[in-house]
This record gives structure tokens, sequence and C-alpha cells, in this order.
């Protein structure tokens, strides 16, 4: 075999992987978003076939070949074949760590227990998702164990979510976060606080999904590669490659800011992936390259952009189209401030900017102790109740507003939540960054979000998962990361918010 | 290889083909449905990668092995066995005679023509689908060639769709029914035209869809099992097994029943779909047996329960509870009498029960004379107006309801058509032969459609594709196959409601 020719075999296969994630991620995306009550079992059915061929593809003795093979002659490869080889190489090493029937196992105890979670979320039944919570941490656990046996099994979790991050950084950049919002929101608690009566009252779902059309239109969003759904947990999924990318919202008819912001943070995520360069499709480099990147992109549009006065001044007169009633009395500046009212809360999707960061602290101190074993699932509403009082000062009414408001869980994406908060701190000094050459202001008045997104397409985008993310992000940056630009700017909106 | 070895084996390939089937399934139940406009490309990738799998695992070495092993002992097999390997071995000889290269290039040709299918008929674009329809008449000519050199080309094709279906058989068939309806309709046209102002007006979509919801509640559906999606042409499709079906519609907001009946219609396949036996699960059997089957089902629940005054009397409380003001004028009679409105037409979709197989004849016709060479596709458009002129009277006004109207040639249904025809007649036969044992109108009239499922369910349903088309309805039937009990259930019905 010619190295030519192996590159060619190299192209092949990730194509047909890209084919096998196309259709599992569109089995996913259906049974989340309309696929009939009862279908769950049917469709885990296709998923473990699907899994299975996928994994022989991805393990199988030919593929390991080729990849050494290619690893062997890495000085004839460019730097994009060397990191596409590379990464697969590495999820190979770690595949083979996991026996195969238990690869497939847990792809069906993934499909099982997000059906299962919904239907507890739904009715408010912890004990009925337990039992799949249990199975589904214990086979993280072992899981960590087969890939990384040397290692902490929460610390390899988090690297595989945020590439080097550990309990130790995690840690770190906790504390820096808690010495600067407490007090801050403190000083909030203290203060007059914002009248949100405006976000309030009665908004159809028919409207509101005009309004998610327009949003998405409004960011830039490329409406022929990008569709909206809605569902129980807002999520962003791509289909294949960066051509089909898919949003999801969820609608309260009694706030329309609830699922107005879920648009703008999932179409944050959507424009990075449709923004990964077109060489990159159907390889192992398109999509993003970490969740505190996608997360960096995400709340960038969200809160950064979306909650800013220019922002809701530009989207103004669409919202007094859609809702003329219920908003003939507001003003743009008093939407700015419903949208931007600090205070305790029981969701984390629904949080303010200021608190966000607290409801993440809670999830990752219970990963955390579970993962140590020194909380069991079953004691986990009652911990997660107790630090709701002790963090952000709530009682929690029920586990439906509690522990199983989230669906990361069921999902197995146990050690992501701390990439939210790290995404957030990411995007306010990519912002810093940004402002040095893009007038920001500017294009949110304007209305011309290209400046902007060909920022962030320039300096995040295109890269798509080519760049580790640390390196990625600093060098968009040109410095180190600092999580205090973030607290500086929460500090500085939040005082000129609430007047102190 | 033991015989037991070998039926675990085809238990286990029959279950990885649904696995394929129900992911290519998803694949175009969401481009037709909710997929983002410019994605059909990305996913005729994915498409393309499954379809190649697929065509390994069906004609593979290993696969015509074990199928041939079990062919030589079918003396250990059992009636469904024997059926199963019967079906499988049918389906290799005739992909083997399929150049591979060939078979993915159609599966990526239908996508395309799919694609541009629904832009050419929203646009009224003729030329835009002209090249794809000649691709896919000239790859349909030379797929017959390949599997049945023997057979005319469109003998073929009609065959596929209904066992033992060829032209003399359908012309003797159609020539019965055009001596009964012909006659009939001039009847009814010199007759007083009925009044059916009653179902236009403003209907709006989300009300319809409550409405489409009740209705497939109402003819007992099981709704776990069954979702409803919108779509450009409405088909039912199952994903994998019998037990996710989805039926899709398509609102006019000017006319209710127009979406109605296409509810009530997908519902009729659906409840085929959903009745098959449990055991026939992940079988190439887990489906219905021919497309005229099928149709009688579609056909039954939509004409002949659907547009009687008992069921229009069942429903009539909740079409008023959802369109109070639209309604208050009507009774149950007068919307009998609307949705029974015969009158040629120009949609083969909104056709009424009586002019609705001339619409079909139209499609017969063309399709001979393409198969035959004595048509191009070039010409299909004006000859398609001249037919409809001498068939219906009507003047075509545009290609978007003219040849562009139907789905069926851009997805490589050719030779589908005749089926809806037979489903019709077939229907009217079942429903006389349902009558001796079960008091229809009474199920009606009281709204349990239980004894009208469990007679269709035990005759028809739970076979699957285990018996042959025709013995199957003959054996429903006890009797012969006689299109006559069609054309007097036509004469009575439209004889009563115009007065003659």
């Amino acid at each position: 075999m010619t190295v030519i020719e192996a590159k060619e075999k190299l192209t092949a296969l990730q194509a047909k992987l890209s084919a096998y994630g196309h259709a599992s991620g569109i089995l996913y995306y259906d049974g989340v978003t309309t696929a009939p009550k009862g279908t769950a079992a049917n469709r885990a059915q296709a998923l473990a076939v699907l899994s299975e061929e996928s994994y022989k593809l991805t393990t199988g003795e030919e593929t390991v070949a080729l990849l050494e093979f290619l690893d062997e002659h890495k000085d004839e490869l460019d730097a994009t074949e060397q990191r596409i080889v590379f990464l697969m190489l590495k999820d190979i090493r770690q595949m083979q760590k996991i026996p195969m029937e238990e690869y497939i196992e847990l792809q069906r105890l993934m499909v099982e227990a997000s059906d299962v979670w919904h239907t507890a979320k739904e009715t408010n039944d912890f004990p009925l998702f337990e039992p799949l919570l249990e199975k589904v941490f214990a086979f993280y656990k072992k899981i960590a164990g087969y890939c990384a046996p040397e290692k902490d099994p929460y610390d390899y979790w988090l690297g595989e979510f945020e590439d080097g991050l550990d309990k130790a950084r995690c840690e770190e950049f906790f504390s820096t976060l808690r010495s600067r919002i407490v007090p801050l929101l403190q000083k909030v608690s203290a203060a007059k606080q914002l009248d949100d009566s405006c976000i309030h009252g009665s908004f159809p779902a028919a409207l509101q999904d005009e309004l998610s059309r327009y949003l998405m239109e409004t960011i830039g969003i490329d409406m022929a590669h990008c569709g909206l759904g809605t569902t129980e947990h807002p999520f962003t999924t791509s289909l294949g490659s960066h051509y089909d990318v898919r949003i999801t919202t969820k609608y309260q008819e009694d706030n329309f800011a609830s699922s107005m912001y879920s648009v703008i943070h999932e179409g944050g995520h959507a424009l990075y992936e449709l923004g990964v360069d077109d060489s990159m499709a159907y390889t192992v480099l398109d999509g993003g390259v970490s969740m505190g990147i996608h997360e960096s992109q995400s709340r960038f549009y969200e809160n950064l952009l979306g909650r800013s006065l220019e922002f809701i001044t530009l989207i103004f007169p669409k919202l007094q189209e859609l809702f003329p009633e219920q908003l003939k009395d507001c003003t743009p500046e008093d939407i700015y401030r419903a949208v931007n009212r600090a205070e305790p809360s029981l969701i984390r999707t629904e949080a303010d900017e200021l608190t966000y960061c607290l409801h993440v602290m809670v999830r990752y101190e219970l990963e955390k102790r579970i993962f140590a074993g020194e909380l069991s699932v079953h004691d986990l509403p009652a911990e997660w109740n107790r630090l709701y009082k002790e963090y952000l000062g709530v009682d929690v009414p029920d586990d439906t507003r509690g522990v199983l408001q989230d669906s990361h869980w069921s999902g197995g994406n146990i050690g992501y939540f701390p990439s939210y908060a790290l995404g957030s701190a990411y995007g306010a000094q990519l912002m810093r960054k940004m402002r040095e050459t893009v007038d920001v202001d500017e294009c949110l008045r304007s209305g011309n979000f290209e400046p902007i997104n060909a920022w962030n397409r320039e300096n995040i985008w295109k890269y798509g998962s080519l760049r580790k993310p640390m390196e990625l992000l600093e060098t968009a940056l040109g410095e180190k990361f600092d999580p205090t630009v973030y607290t500086d700017y929460l500090e500085k909106k939040f005082s000129a918010l609430y007047g102190f």
C-alpha cells in the first residue's frame, strides 16, 4: 500500500463512519423531537446494530493497520491528516479497551435511560429513573477504568469533554468565580430588584416559533442547512457533516424569553458547526473541538450579544409585531432589564447570567462525590436540594425542577457541566479580543452580524477539531486564558444594571 | 451448520437488515418532513453508504449460502420460515442481477429526484425535474431488463407492486370500471350538484392538527407507536418494525376535509402495519404484503368508513368544537354531502370517490406509453393535460396541479398507481364480507372501531407478508375477487346521494 492509497482509504473510511454517525444522529434527534412515545425500544434495536457496525469499522484490524501505517509515515502527511490520524488512533486505543459487548450494551442503556428520564421528569418520578442512573454512573466509572486505569475516573471524564481539564483545574477555576460572583450577588440581592413583568404573559407557541426563525436568521444562521425542532431539553446536533445542523427549543407560553435565549444559545452552537471549513466535511475534524469551546460560542451569542441592550433594541420591532398586545407598554430598556434580572432560581437553563455558574457548581460537586463514592445515586435528590439551598438559597419543590431537570446524565454527558462555566469565561475573553477590531455594538445596532461571525469563523469555527482547545483559544486570544476577564465583565454589567 | 444454527443466523441477519432499513427510513422521513431545504446532498451521502452496506449484506456470499442451505432443508422449516427464505432468495436473485454500482447510483438518484421534484412542484418548473425523471424512467426500464429480461418492463413493475398483475389484467379491470363509472358520472353530472360550501372557509393548521390526532385515536390507532408529520405529499412508513409507524399529512387552511381524509387514508395504512403479528417483528414479513392490499385498507378507512354518514355524525361534535364559527350553520348531512360531492377535478389525492379511478387511469396510460417508447418524458406534461381533458373534461392550468402533483415517480414508484384502483375494489368486497358478521354501521354510530379493526386484523393485518396478496384476499373474502362489487357500491351510493 502506498501512502496515497492509504490516504484515499482514510477518506473513504471517514465517509463511512460519518454515514453511521448521521444515521444514529437522526435516530436520536427524531427520538427526542417527534417520535411516538412507545418507540424507544424499537429505536434501540436499530441503534445497537448501527453502533456495532460502527464499532467494528472503527476498531477493526483493517482500520488499525491503515492508521498505524499512516502514523508510521507521519512526515508524508500534512497537519490536517496528522491530526485526523492522531484523533482516530486515540479513539481506537480507547475503544479497544472497552469490550465490544459492553460498548453495545452502553448504547442500549443510553437509549433506555434517555427515554425513562423523559418520563421520570414529566411525572416527577426520580425512583423510576434511579436504577438507570445508577447503571449509567457505574458504567461510566467502569469505562474510565478501562480507558485510563491510571487516572481518577472523574478526572478522565472531565478531560474527555475538555482536553486537559481535571478536578484540580476545576477547583481553581470555580474558586476564582466563587470569590467574585458571591459578593456581587450579595450586592445585587441588597439592591432594588429589576422588574421583569414585560417578558411574562401569554405568548402562543406558534408565534414564538416565528420568533425563533427570525432570531436564527438575524444572527446569521443559514436556514437551508439548519433546522429547528422542539424537545424537552434543547440541544444542537449536526448530522453526518456541517451541512446539516439541527437546533431544538422548548416553548413556555407564559414567558417568551425562555425559548428566545435557548434558540440564541443553540444558535451559537449551530453557527460554530456550520462554520467549519468545507475541506473538513465527512472527516473526524468536522465539528467543534470541545464542549468548552462550544459553550464559549453558544453563551457568546446568548449572553454577550443576546442579552445586550443593543440586541434587544434591534429585535424590538419584531417582538412588537408578534406580540403587539402583550408588549404594548414595554420599551427595549424594560426588556433589557427583564432578561438580565439576577436572582437565585431553580432551573439552570433559565438562570440569569450572574447566578448561572452556581448551578454548574452544584452539578460539579455532585458528580465529583458520586465518582468518589461519597454519595449514592439514591441520595442524589436530597443532596441536590441541600446544595441548592446552600449555594443559591432556594428550596427545590420537586425533582422535576430539581435533580431531573437536565438531560445530561441520561445522555451520558457526565463531566460536561463545568464546560458551561468555562465556556462563559472563554467567551468573555474572546469578546474583549474581538472588540479590538470589530465594532460589535455598531454591528448589533445595524443588525449586521457578518463582521462578528467573520471574526468567530476566522478564529474559531473554521478550524473544526484541527487544533487542541486551549491552543485554539489562546491563539485566538493572543494571550493566556484568564477567568477574571469574565468576572470583571459581570461586575461591570450588573453594577450598572442594579445601580451600585 | 445445523438447521437450528442456520435459523438463528437468519433471525440475526433480518434484524440487521431491519436496522439498515430503519436508518434509511428515518433519513427519508426526516428529509421530506422537517429537514432544512439544503441538506439533500448531505443525506444522499449517508443513504448511499447505508444502501451499499445493506446491499452487501443482502447479496453477500454468506447470506446466499445461508439461504440456499435453508432452502435445501425446506422440509424442516415451518410455513413462516419457508416464506421468509422464499422472499429473501427472490430478492437476492433479483438484486444479483443489478450491478452494485448501479444499485448505489439508483439510491443517489432517488434522493436527488425526490428533492428536485419538491422544488419543481413548488415552483411549477417541470423542465427542472424533466432530466431527472427521464433518468428515473430509463433506470427503471434498465432494471426491469436486468431482473426479468423475458418480461415486458412495465409488466415487470406492475407485478412488483401487485404480485401477478400485468397490463392484460389492468386493461380488463379498468375496462370494467370504465363501463360502469363513466355512465354513472354522466348521470351525476346531469343531476343537481351537491353543495360543499361547509367544508370551505378558514381552518387554522394548528386546529386541523388537533383534528388529525383525534381522528387517529377515533379509528383506533395506537398513538404510542404511530406518529404524525406534515409533508408535501402524504405517505405512511414503518421504521424497523411495526412498532414505529409514521403517517404524514398536509394542511390546507381553506378546506379541512382535504387533510382529514388524507389522515384517515394514511391511518388505514398505519393500522395495517401496526396490526402485523408481533411474531413477525424484525423479519422480512413485518409489513403489508402488496400495494393493492395496502390500498384496500387505506381506502377502506378513508371512503367506506370515513365518507359514510354514520362516521360524519360520529365526529361532528368534535368538528363543531374545533370550528364553532365556521360550522355553526352545518349539519352532519351537509358535511356528508360535501365530502361526497362528485365532480371531475385536477388533483388525484383530493378527488372524490367516484372520479378517483379516472385519475389513476391517466397515470396508468402514461406510464404504459413511456415504457413502450410511445411517449417521451419531454412530452409528458402536454399528454397529461390532454388525457385530463379527455377522461375528466378538465383543463390543467399548470404542471404543479398537473404532471408534478404526485411524488410517486420521483420516489421510484412506477407501476404503483393501478394499486389504488385495485385497492378500492378489494376494499368494497372486503366490506361486503365484513358486514356478514360485523354490524359496521352500529360500530360507527357508537364510535367503537374494535369489531371492525378486529375483523381486519384477523383476516388481513396479522398476516403481514406471510401470504401472497391474492391468496390473502380471496381467503378473507371466501370467494374470487370481483370488481363489480365495487361498481355496485358506487352506483348505490351516488344514485342515493344525487337522487336518481
